[in-house]
């Protein structure tokens, strides 16, 4: 063994990092340690009080450093569109596709072989969010895998008890694809959601 | 902006570390605020106490939390063989391949440009352990560059004036590799450094 103890720690330390295995995380021990620990130290400390101080936002259930995140903060947000994302960096991508009304952050999708039922996903929240009769259109942005599908089902269901418009997001061809790389499941709901030109 | 100060901030202090870019540091973000906060604090501690502890050894230059690195205060080393790198990153690939000789780490190379002069390299030091006549040869293992070149070629002008054995690792076709992707430069070097069977 030819390195310090402190240096295999901090090598394995790393790897909690999605996408970080052993070369990366040595690569970043040793690039940290020779040219940049004042960024180090300031990595350590922004990760600590990142950790200690976001919770979640009490309305939508976002990240969030205060009780309301900035988006249920906003008056400048439509409140008549529910955008029904299953984790906050749903919400980064969807706002970054120029939506402007709310969301509910599911924290996951119902599951029941992990045992993820419907409290876990807050959905006792959501139906007090709708209770306050501002909501007129819920948008389910659940992801397309089977769990994603079942959530979109069941928040459906819960939704039109109310008498409110539910809406599932388009399926189909991504933008710049190439018809020929699409997988056919892909293409099916293609060709069933076509629209009038 | 959809995201709380602190959750930028630690998606910005994550660019600290080489390889990762703003699409990473938002998916290490989000991963370890929602699966591994504990993770998470583990780094932020290690992280802090390498950048504090980890010096380097008084000997061989390399990363070490104490005066001497566990290489420098084994008994077991071949002490006769001295091994030139340019960093520390360099003794643990040298180490992988079987190597078990001693090491000095230059932390960089020769570069007159960006003012790195023989000082820098801690000569000096070499000029010390190569006076305490254990050494007996010399094995230089910079890397391929015009710097590394350069800064081989000074050391072994240096250690030559002491009588000692001076090599330099060889360069040729890499294990594996095949010959028609193999660049004219290292084919060139492969045929000058040929050896009877």
């Amino acid at each position: 063994m030819s390195e310090s103890a402190l240096l295999l720690e901090l090598i394995d330390a790393l790897r909690c990092m999605p996408g970080i295995g052993k070369k990366s995380a040595q690569r970043i021990t040793y690039y940290l340690l020779q040219r940049n620990r004042d960024g180090a130290r300031a990595l350590s400390r922004t990760l600590l009080a990142a950790m200690d101080n976001i919770g979640h936002c009490e309305r939508c259930r976002t990240f969030s450093e205060d009780t309301l995140c900035t988006l249920c903060q906003s008056s400048k947000r439509d409140k008549s569109l529910l955008c029904i994302v299953e984790s906050p960096a749903d919400v980064y991508i969807v706002e970054e596709a120029g939506f402007r009304g709310m969301y509910f952050v599911l924290m996951g999708h119902l599951s029941p072989l992990d045992g993820i039922g419907p409290d876990d996903l807050g959905l006792d929240k959501l139906e007090q969010i709708l209770s306050e009769n501002e909501v007129l259109e819920v948008i389910l942005a659940t992801s397309t895998t089977v769990e994603g599908e079942a959530t979109a089902h069941f928040i459906s269901e819960m939704v039109r008890k109310r008498n409110l418009r539910v809406t599932r997001i388009a399926h189909g061809v991504p933008m710049g694809g190439e018809l020929e790389f699409v997988d056919s499941s892909t293409l099916s709901h293609a060709i069933d959601g076509r629209r009038e030109l």
